[in-house]
């Protein structure tokens, strides 16, 4: 918010119990945790949700019955026919029509569309093969501490444990992000078909994901085939993507230009790039996307739902 | 070979001028450099040739003509319609019609075909869309040196430049192995397509692909998605791969149990899992195959074509 100039009147810093009483202190902020009881919400605009799908279960639904809507970052409500599932960019009149409760995408996915939706927009999206090469500050603090542990101990000749990831991630990829489902893909693979079907309400979109983690302390990558109604024109898809807003095209392959998750960490827009017609999908084109997963498919999503319900001026 | 038993009448270690008269010891050999002219070659069986396009190009006619069957592991002959491109397990009989040339393919290509021929064979294969996860050992040793370094510096909290890759590589994913071709598309990517449909001899398959250099040591790892001309059945399908020699298949998700590169460095086999049905292609199955790239992508493959050519029974 502070990045933002977003105009802050009352910050409350809520969280459970065992979080209560101690200090925190956000860029110019400083403040206590309370305890977050229905009650302690009482008399705020907005609140931003980001405790995981159980506590977000048991808590929103009161306190957007209060009047303080909901801008929740698990995926507890993202299938809710009741609750819109929004990115500003893409969908923002749905994020308006609210009933208390916003839910926020999950970070491929809200990434993947920043690359999928303009040209939707302009070709008609039908399918989307796409693999991901997934960062470890995605499973949070824990991630990142984990492969940094395991590469230190490498630089001195020892091994170093795992307890976030089921493998060593230092020197590996893992064909693992989230949980396994009946028909063999991950709850993340499928986010991307459920989110991707709802946030750009195509109900018959076909998506087939795989989601790798990889040893990248930040920002998710991506590679997308999509197939199209119109045949895709090269030059008309590059201008689409710079036309859009949140993302830059990054398409010099020549000049050893296209997106990279190490030069996109800590940067707001996303990043296109490698740009090129598919040689098996009808009508399709390939490409490379790139986000900070942390910023598009987090913070920086669940600011701007903020930004388009409370703009600044108002 | 000495892995493999072969049995080594007399191993002639033949190099540019500049290496002549260095000593390599090669397991329990030892043996000088002598260069390789023309003439040095005489009275050999076979030669394995591995220094590059322009050096294969210049020698190897010459070395066949002369009766040597010249193995080669550049890209020079491979879709040189006289030559044929062996992959043991899928085309011995191209091997053995052989007119003193047999080209090696290129790794990522020949791990690929370890898990799309046998499922072809069932099935019968008409496109794939390929995403791969390469490793450093690709680039030479260079490629891992540079990773080493970088991280042995961040671990000191330093940085060291790269001169391999175009980006650092540390921390980072680079969606750029080999060069750019006017399609968009890199050489790397477009082997997967070209030497595809030369070894499984299906010169209509379509074939997509995207290659990314990530942070791993060594085995190239890619997430599949092919199309077939019958149903898949997942049983089958898991049948055929474990029939099929050199693969092993590792598919049981629920016990985190998939293919891993840095599990797969050093194995001779390559492994496929996470199959399941595919969302998007008609009759279509994606999958995860690894291959340690340095056994069966180069060294390994050559030796399974001299074992082909002059079994050691012979």
């Amino acid at each position: 918010m502070e990045r933002h100039n977003y105009p802050v009147g009352e910050l409350r810093l809520l969280a459970s119990a065992r979080s209560a009483g101690r200090t925190i202190e956000v860029g110019s902020f400083s403040g206590k945790i309370v305890e977050a009881t229905p009650e302690a919400f009482r008399g705020l605009d907005f609140a931003i949700f980001s405790a995981g799908g159980s506590v977000s279960q048991a808590l929103a639904p009161t306190v957007a019955k209060e009047g303080v809507v909901v801008i929740d970052n698990s995926s507890a409500f993202r299938q809710d026919p009741e609750v819109p599932l929004v990115v500003p960019e893409i969908n923002p009149e749905a994020a308006k029509a609210h009933r208390g409760i916003v839910a926020n995408p999950n970070c491929s996915t809200a990434i993947a569309l920043m690359g999928l939706y303009p040209l939707h927009r302009e070709f008609g999206l039908r399918s989307v093969v796409a693999s991901t090469y997934q960062a470890v500050s995605g499973s949070g603090t824990g991630g990142v501490l984990e492969l940094e542990a395991q590469l230190k101990a490498w630089a001195k000749g020892e091994t170093a444990a795992n307890t976030v990831y089921p493998h060593q991630i230092a020197f590996n990829v893992l064909p693992h992000v989230d949980c396994f489902e009946e028909n063999g893909y991950t709850k993340e693979e499928m986010k991307m078909l459920r989110e991707g079907r709802k946030i750009m309400d195509l109900p018959e979109l076909a998506v087939s994901c795989t989601c790798v983690r990889v040893p990248v302390l930040r920002a998710h990558s991506m590679s997308l085939t999509a197939s199209f109604d119109k045949p895709v024109d090269l030059e008309r898809a590059r201008e689409t993507i710079r036309a859009f807003p949140g993302v830059e095209l990054q398409d010099e392959p020549a000049a050893n230009r296209y997106p990279l998750p190490l030069e996109r960490s800590g940067k707001e827009a996303c990043a296109v790039g490698r740009l090129r017609k598919d040689l098996v999908m009808p009508n399709g084109l390939s490409f490379w996307v790139v986000g900070d997963q942390l910023w598009k498919g987090a913070a920086l999503n669940a600011l701007q739902i903020a930004e388009l319900l409370f703009p600044p001026s108002a």
